[in-house]
């Protein structure tokens, strides 16, 4: 069970998960995670494994043999049993139940192939499920949006190395996505137009930071970059949320993710990088001010004082300069 | 020279200084800061290196040597020399020069003496430095704010293992601080008080967080923390900016400083750690509705993409665990 209290300083939530720590801290190190397992042998992932697993979700079968796999994370920030209703302890602090939903979506059955070099149809067949698994928690009316996200790499919090997604339901709209949606809405009363829409056609004018591009989708690395080789991948045409997507545009969308991994990955060499999808809240899917888009964060450097401090981001690179150099880096045919 | 670029999607400028990149991203390793010295022989921050350092601004002497010492950081984000004038490209897309101080703050002439085990003495002669250059950049009306930061340990980003802290005055007020003197300001027009000195006397109340305490400072693990051991140091007296401390209370605020740091130190055994103190904006020193504060932050767990993608925290250790923990632990004495 976990719980959230709300900091008034900021006015978001935080989520306590204590059960996410394994071991107490009796000494220094602080444990958030289970260590990886040595070999694909112990690792709960794996086909032949999957007792190691709660119970499943959903799967996309094969023959019998499953090819993309649902599970609640067995370490959950979020439980659906929990209550969302704001209580205050004595002195008027507030909280709540760590309602919502933590699952785990497990890429494939391979144990160490990379997403970027999955075939195109698997990737497909792993981002219809991302999408079966939001529409399907959207359900649930105390789930306010689905936050969905990827590590890669023991430097962007990885605990397991078997690659996987996850998907947090929370029972709020996380403070940054509501600002972010607060920008996008100001700017669409202001102009009448999506910000991230505007933002593209722009960026598709310059021509200095787009780094690969299909019938659908672009993928480009924005002018105000957060970090060294932040990229982005927007659909082309207006679309609020990832739960729209149309089944026939995935193949487009999987072939421009595999696309970006594989040059973030040959040019960088293998970098650590979380990944996630900005969405709008329920109820939003329809409207006209947001954009959904993929975040590829790769983990090249260490956020210090300055910026926990002030929440401004230093960026050493330019995102010109590292759409240049992913461009020029060796690319690498695309599988499919 | 650095530049600065408004990233309009959430309101706030993202600062390029690709010179504190060293060396091209021609391989994995994008390197953002000079390697450690092996030893305070090669160390820039050790008495006899001076040469090694940009012309010093600022020095406490005694008998001739220094005992604090104030230069401009070698690869600094923001330059005094850049024009923070605002400007657009081709695409309207914004930006303006880097302008800001970027100063490095040198602890004490002793290279692996931690700031905890200092003799109170030589605290206080850094905080008071601390102040003085806080004072002296408020001078320049192209300066927002001051924000003073310390990390400790590679985990937090530490370039250089010789203790020092670092000063970054922005020509705007950071987005994260702006939210929370806009959350602070709301709380003031609605019920006539500090948001933060309210919390303080709540958390005396409880009395599960607090950590330590004297006559005119109190430090506490707040009830909402984002991180592990979170932990804050605030003035008992309102006061919005450590630009007012008094001398006299110098001595007190050194004291706490230690106090919390070696319970750290013992505790979690040396955790790296990153500490900021969070202040108003300039011509906001007398406002009733802001508290200084200093934030102390361990670096002991990695934020993933749930964190990076929704900006909520999700943390392993509930604050009064933590404090308890902390408590516990055995307290070294302190040596004035």
């Amino acid at each position: 069970m976990s719980v959230m209290r709300f900091d008034e300083t900021t006015s978001d939530w935080v989520v306590f998960a204590p059960s996410r720590r394994l071991r107490p801290h009796a000494d220094a190190s602080l444990q958030t995670q289970p260590s990886e397992p040595a070999s694909a042998a112990g690792c709960p992932f794996c086909p032949g494994n999957e007792a190691f697993t709660p119970p499943e979700i959903y799967a996309v079968r094969d023959s019998g043999a499953w090819r993309v796999r649902v599970v609640p994370n067995r370490f959950p920030a979020l439980t659906i049993e929990d209550n969302p209703q704001r209580r205050h302890d004595d002195q008027a602090f507030q909280f709540m139940g760590g309602c919502g939903a933590h699952e785990v979506i497990i890429e494939s059955p391979d144990h160490s192939l990379f997403l970027g070099q999955q075939p195109t149809e698997q990737v497909v067949l792993l981002l219809r499920t991302l999408q079966l698994r939001y529409r399907n928690l959207m359900r649930d009316g105390r789930f306010q949006t689905v936050v969905i996200f990827k590590n890669h790499g023991a430097e962007a919090g990885t605990s397991l190395a078997h690659p996987h997604w996850q998907l947090l339901a929370p029972p709020v709209v996380p403070r940054l996505l509501r600002m972010k949606h607060f920008e996008a809405s100001e700017y669409y009363d202001r102009t009448g137009q999506c910000l991230y829409c505007d933002m593209l056609h722009r960026e598709l004018d310059a021509n200095v930071r787009i780094l690969t591009q299909n019938e659908h989708y672009v993928a480009f690395l924005p002018f105000a970059s957060h970090t060294p080789f932040e990229t982005w991948i927007v659909p082309r045409q207006h679309q609020a949320s990832f739960q729209l997507v149309a089944m026939e545009h995935f193949t487009c969308l999987a072939a421009i993710l595999k696309s970006v991994l594989l040059k973030l990955h040959t040019a960088l060499g293998n970098p650590a990088f979380n990944l996630t999808i900005d969405d709008v809240p329920r109820g939003d899917e329809g409207k006209e001010y947001f954009l959904w888009h993929m975040r590829i964060l790769p983990r090249l450097t260490t956020p210090a004082g300055f910026e926990l401090g002030s929440g401004m981001s230093i960026n050493t690179v330019l995102p010109e300069d590292a759409a240049r150099f992913l461009s020029e880096a060796s690319s690498v045919e695309e599988v499919g």
